[in-house]
């Protein structure tokens, strides 16, 4: 790392330090999202969603592409997935609320994979019980948030494995130990199901066009963190004949704690899907502002939102009226505000989404099965395999 | 490779040069079966397979605990298995033949593998629905050799692997890549699929006890160069609750070439199960021999059976009588045989047994179902592990 990244480390399972994404951008490769495309976004889906006013999508690779080929007739599919290593925060459902945006206007199926071999495999102390539970619970948080069955495959690894591992294992054929070192910064010293995972990961790229039996354009709304994997996808796709997935890329939400600080491993810095909504407000109340450090300062010099945890989460979630926050940041910043009464107002609006979420959450059990990928289409993925035996 | 190794390589994927089983024992650490354990075996199965008398198995691991076991109520199950990467040959089906003879002795269930996987992950040029209908093939050669429907799974890995990843990943999880470079002499030039795979083969050490829910003793009988692979199996059985797998190894048929060479990319070297009788006894009638230049020579100074690859089909499978096969030695140590009479005999011998055998082998193809681990007990092996969830 060059000494101006301040200790900037983004790889799938370590975001540290403060982010570039300018940085970020140059270093994946990967390209801004401009104007034109925004102007695409404009044309097919009659606005822009706050995630692009904001940008936080900012980045793709291909979606170019993707816009082409569905002026060109061919509609895409979507894929995203989580790590279920333990209960989804308010930092994992903003790219899944912008997927849900693009199911909506684009009527666009959805692959939404479940990694609990991959989170099994990574953590030391997690059981495969565990993480096998974990996806099931996770699931439950997507379709919460309103996705559509009729167009949701939920694909849970361990489960599912019938019909992605003949997949897997022409993906990983096309790899080498050598790339997954370069790209992952995995060691000898690593397992080798670490070492296998992301070819489990490329699999759902291609079942969709596996069941066509037809190529279908593949767009990854995910996490920049997540590119690594379809850097390897996008090398090894054409080599069996499938398209290169296309990726639109998300910025991360900072956590509660100082400087923008979230880790699931300090629950006191993010607010889970599943916390009790008092919980949830005491996290809020007690986050790491910019605020001064008394009311008569606050008033007189103003606040600093630029480093407030407290404004990230209505940038990213909780206030999606552009003229809203703009007022916000402004009273913020002319000491119109202070730091107890925005905590309070934010910490309403947290608990009362925490509650019709969960309320949400527990009438998702009796659907889980409804979105699960189904035998049948397992068994018609792998059947693209044995009708050329 | 020490000067006198004399280019000897044993791997799982290359077995060349002059093999020294002796050395294989010292090199691999395993232990050569003595008169204790052959006694056992004459207690437990009323006499001495022909394979144990003539040191075709020769070496083991925990063999002594396998019979200790039984002695103590605790029945075990036989593994082998076969890399489905093209048709069987003679020499696959000695281990075959010993493995037969354990089941019917033993009563005992037999897990066989197809690794259809590994071998599309190794061979550069096999596409995978090649080795997956291969699998199928080669399961047809295993069933016509009379092994019993009612003890007898054999599992294909790409159709069967809802029953295998789950167990594999939580082998692979304590298996470094170090370890996979040392042990099979993998290069992070090599593909990750074929890193993980060991996790793969594995699996099948552990079905039993998962679908008994305890654990079951599992005896491995095949050919010394799969060993390497329970090696890795059996230093993470008890990491992860399971008996360590035992073993009992066979030397390699040797082929019909100078120097007993047998490869199936040279056929004329090996036989084929679906070879048509008449091919199988040209290749016989061309194959290498310790006759002597001329007929008259022979006579007077005698063959050398030692060196000959007519007499080790003799040893191997096609005279099991001792007392005929010591007079067949003798006779052409004596000069009392030429090459010619000997080898015709052979011919007729091979030529016959395949006929029978493609008879039975084509009936096998209504029975393969009958074989197959099905999917009810896949999804008891899969409910092992969703049960604790």
């Amino acid at each position: 790392m060059e000494p101006e990244d301040r200790g900037m480390v983004v790889t799938p399972w370590k975001v540290e330090g403060e982010i570039d994404y300018e940085k970020l951008i140059r270093q994946f490769g990967t390209q801004p999202i401009g104007d034109e495309l925004l102007e695409k976004f404009r044309k097919h889906t009659g606005g822009l969603h706050y995630q692009l006013r904001r940008k936080i999508f900012f980045s793709h690779r291909d979606l170019d592409w993707i816009f082409r080929k569905l002026e060109e007739g061919e509609k895409f599919v979507l894929y995203t997935g989580r790590g279920p290593s333990g209960p989804v925060h308010l930092g994992h459902i903003v790219p899944w609320i912008f997927t849900l945006h693009l199911q909506e206007t684009f009527k666009a199926k959805l692959y939404f994979q479940l990694t609990d071999d991959e989170k099994y495999l990574y953590h030391d102390d997690f059981s495969l019980p565990y993480t096998v539970r974990m996806a099931r619970e996770n699931a439950l948080d997507l379709i919460a948030l309103g996705f559509d069955p009729k167009l949701t495959k939920i694909i849970l690894d361990v489960e599912h494995i019938d019909a992605l591992y003949h997949v897997a294992i022409q993906v990983a054929k096309h790899i080498t130990g050598s790339t997954i070192k370069a790209v992952f910064g995995l060691k000898d010293s690593d397992n080798i199901g670490l070492t296998f995972f992301p070819a489990i990961q490329a699999v759902p790229c291609f079942l969709e066009s596996l069941l066509q039996g037809r190529n279908v354009p593949c767009l990854i709304p995910a996490a920049i963190d997540q590119d690594p994997y379809w850097r390897v996808a996008r090398d090894v796709a054409p080599k069996i004949g499938f398209y290169k997935p296309a990726q639109i890329h998300s910025r991360f939400m900072p956590g509660l704690g100082r400087g923008g600080k979230m880790s699931a491993s300090q629950p006191e810095t993010c607010v889970f899907l599943t916390d009790p909504p008092e919980e949830a407000k005491k996290k809020i109340m007690n986050a790491f502002t910019g605020g001064r450090p008394t009311a008569e300062e606050q008033r007189k010099l103003g606040g600093n939102p630029e480093v407030c945890s407290i404004y990230q989460y209505y940038f990213f979630l909780f206030e999606r009226d552009d003229g809203k926050l703009k007022a916000l940041w402004e009273k913020c910043r002319g000491g119109a505000i202070l730091c107890g009464e925005c905590k309070l107002e934010l910490a309403g609006r947290v608990s009362r989404f925490l509650e019709q979420h969960q309320e949400k959450r527990e009438r998702a059990r009796d659907k889980l099965e409804e979105f699960l990928l189904s035998g049948e289409e397992r068994r018609q993925i792998l059947s693209s395999l044995l009708s050329k035996v």
